[in-house]
């Protein structure tokens, strides 16, 4: 069975007009989530770090580091997009495998946007088809190649990257079979990164080294033209279960960015039904912390083995624990990037809920459910059964709400009226004449370049 | 136990002082021979279309395309020089992993020396460090490693080109912990690619990325502190065995480039001891292929599995075809690039004889061994038994053969003055006041050019 000429023949061939109005719109959710988690993230010390250390290597500068007036070139911008868009943890999620399909596809595509006009509609194309790639590829070897220890977002990642940017240079079959061994060969990146720099540098470096998959192979660079599937391709060699069916059945018919699911909140996906819940209580009640004598949460387990920190010392621990997430949920109704700064987690305001906060495991409790009750001052309990919570699959976030949840992000950052036009952008990209112009409009006035 | 740290440490730590003598010239041996590949390799096609497609996003063109006038950013030279030093596949080995130890670590090493001046000394005592961290590394993962797929050259190399890099930028132990880290999650290089221009791109790429490493830990990206050993490190997931005290044991007591071994053919290591045996019985009987019946091998499994190419259709496949190689051993005496051309594999006397070989797989043959018996026309068989290849650890090449070797591959590219004080500056690289000077002096006369 030919797996990666079959995908890479579907890459070159597909044809936009056949792609369904709904999968379009959800290509924009996923993009206007991207931007927004690319700009939030843009003031990073890990962003800092990373642009002290390579910036000086940049060759031109043609692509711009969304949110900063930071311009390098195309490789080293999408290693920089693919970087502040994961640093927050706040990106899109494939709930299948767990990739974060975004960051490696969008962050290489839109550097090349810069470089050489892009019509939205290619691009949005191209996007789309990136992020078929990762994900298919994905689900072809999950959970083994997870299990194993691999951080998928990364090792997918690069396919999607190289898939995207062949598809905009108009690579042949066999140019984009060679794109996809190249991008085989590089697949990496660890899961014991997670809690380090490395973590958000991983969709970076997937997102630089499939573009250099791409440019590689539109010079006939060669490489197996099995690079998935040979014995010693990428499925055998970083998994230890394969399925290429999930790969090459129904392309084109099914489309893996239908799934695609955009968190609420800023931390794992785990606690997130505590959260909903808390805040649909304090919505529903008018609650204020003061009114609460306690919270008492009962919890799938995987709850308190991952996020069980009873006193986070800083606003990463934060993200780790249960306890702040329900405290903040109920006292500011979000759990954005503000309420897991390193201030909120020490404010006593918010140590005094917290402390007020139980969780219980409980096995009837599914992943997506949680089991709330706020005894109150007055002596009332009130209960809520989140049932699925928002951002699932099943509770879809809306349109306003990623609309709100992309303010959060760019909120000191952008003006009103910059976040407002960036909005309008992400949401006609698929018609835009030219799609850099997101890039360039990610920038807020005060720290532009000026550039020929 | 602390295994990435202990590394790190050991690596900032150490002092040239406590380098023996011989192990410094078993250094200027390997480097003087990847020197010789890396120039012998600049005019090949794979370089040519890397640079087409990556060249015009170079940075700021501090670094030298060793045997072009070419100039590139450090980490795409570090690539270039890289992909250049084994397309020929004729560079360094340390026979027991298999890794080319020299071209990810001296392709960025002498990349950064012409960056800011560093002596002979300093470069030296960095790439003694630099192999011995990638050949621990692989010591501790092999053979499993190498068997579940993994080019060990690609995935060990980027640890040596960190640690070397990290060395000359005077990281301290946490730095260089989390430039080993950032190694590690960049691990990659698939077996499958052998025979593509992807293998020599992995250790390009191993030098390029282990670059990148040790730049992003100066400027404290932070990384995992046990990159290796994690249960999710690098040795658990890219390995289904280990052992850690290749690593940690006996540092700075041993060193790992005194078993570094060199080819005296251009071409995988393990059809060198049946090349070995035909040019012995060739020259022993002045044999001519009109005269040879049959040529029946008796190899050691991985022979077949590696180079069991029959048919091979042009010159890069003709290194895999155990079959060419040692038909080609018997016709000219040598196997070198002149013998793995397109051309010669076409040469109907070549493929007249080829067909005559076969190859049987003997499990009581070792790797380094080879059993030849040549049926010639006349009836009576000679046979041979290789015990050593040479170029082997128990049978190395002189310093005489080895600079042989040099002016074979540089033949033609520079002049026999440009070779001869280009040999002369390799053999003095630990006593030079500026190495990257022997990059500048790898460019002919005809190519060189003027910088500010």
């Amino acid at each position: 069975m030919e797996v990666t000429r079959t995908l890479a023949r579907f890459v070159v061939q597909h044809r936009y007009a056949a792609v369904p109005e709904h999968i379009r719109h959800e290509a924009a959710r996923s993009f206007l989530n991207w931007v927004g988690c690319a700009v939030g993230g843009s003031r990073h010390e890990t962003v800092e770090r990373a642009l002290a250390a390579l910036g000086p290597f940049s060759g031109p500068r043609e692509a711009t580091v969304l949110g900063r007036g930071d311009r390098l070139d195309i490789m080293l911008a999408a290693l920089m997009n693919g970087i502040t868009s994961h640093t927050f943890d706040f990106d899109d999620t494939h709930l299948r495998t767990v990739i974060h399909p975004s960051g490696p596809v969008a962050s290489g595509l839109l550097a090349l946007a810069e470089k050489q006009p892009i019509t939205g509609e290619d691009f949005l194309h191209a996007f789309i088809l990136g992020v078929e790639v990762e994900c298919r590829i994905g689900n072809a070897v999950y959970p083994s190649h997870y299990d194993v220890g691999w951080h998928i977002t990364g090792t997918a990642g690069v396919f999607g990257a190289a898939a995207a940017a062949g598809r905009v240079f108009r690579l042949d079959e066999q140019q984009m079979t060679w794109a996809l061994g190249i991008a085989a060969t590089q697949s990496s990146g660890l899961r014991e990164m997670f809690g380090t720099m490395c973590k958000p540098f991983h969709p970076g470096n997937a997102a630089r080294n499939g573009l250099l998959a791409a440019l590689l192979a539109q010079k006939r660079f060669t490489s197996s033209n099995q690079g998935i599937e040979a014995p010693r391709g990428f499925a055998n060699v970083l998994a230890t279960g394969r399925n290429y069916d999930e790969i090459t059945s129904k392309l084109g018919e099914t489309w893996e960015i239908a799934i695609n699911s955009y968190k609420p909140f800023a931390c794992g996906i785990v606690i997130h039904p505590a959260i909903d819940g808390c805040i649909q209580l304090r919505n529903e009640h008018h609650l204020k912390p003061e009114d609460i004598e306690s919270v008492s949460l009962h919890v799938h387990p995987l709850v308190l083995e991952l996020t069980g920190k009873k006193t986070p010392q800083v606003g990463l621990e934060g993200k780790f624990s249960v306890y702040h997430s329900s405290a903040v949920a109920i006292i500011y109704g979000a759990a954005g990037e503000a309420q897991y700064s390193d201030q909120c987690v020490r404010d006593p305001r918010v140590i005094g809920l917290r402390d007020r906060v139980t969780a219980t495991v409980d096995r009837t409790v599914h992943e997506d459910q949680a089991r709330i009750a706020i005894q109150v001052k007055s002596g009332k309990t009130l209960e809520k059964f989140v049932e699925h919570a928002i951002g699932s699959k099943d509770r879809p976030i809306s349109d306003t709400d990623l609309e709100a949840k992309f303010r959060g992000l760019t909120d000191g950052i952008l003006s009103n009226t910059e976040t407002g036009n960036l909005i309008g952008l992400c949401w006609d990209i698929g018609k835009l004449e030219d799609a850099g112009g997101v890039a360039r409009a990610s920038v807020p006035e005060s720290k532009a370049v000026r550039t020929a």
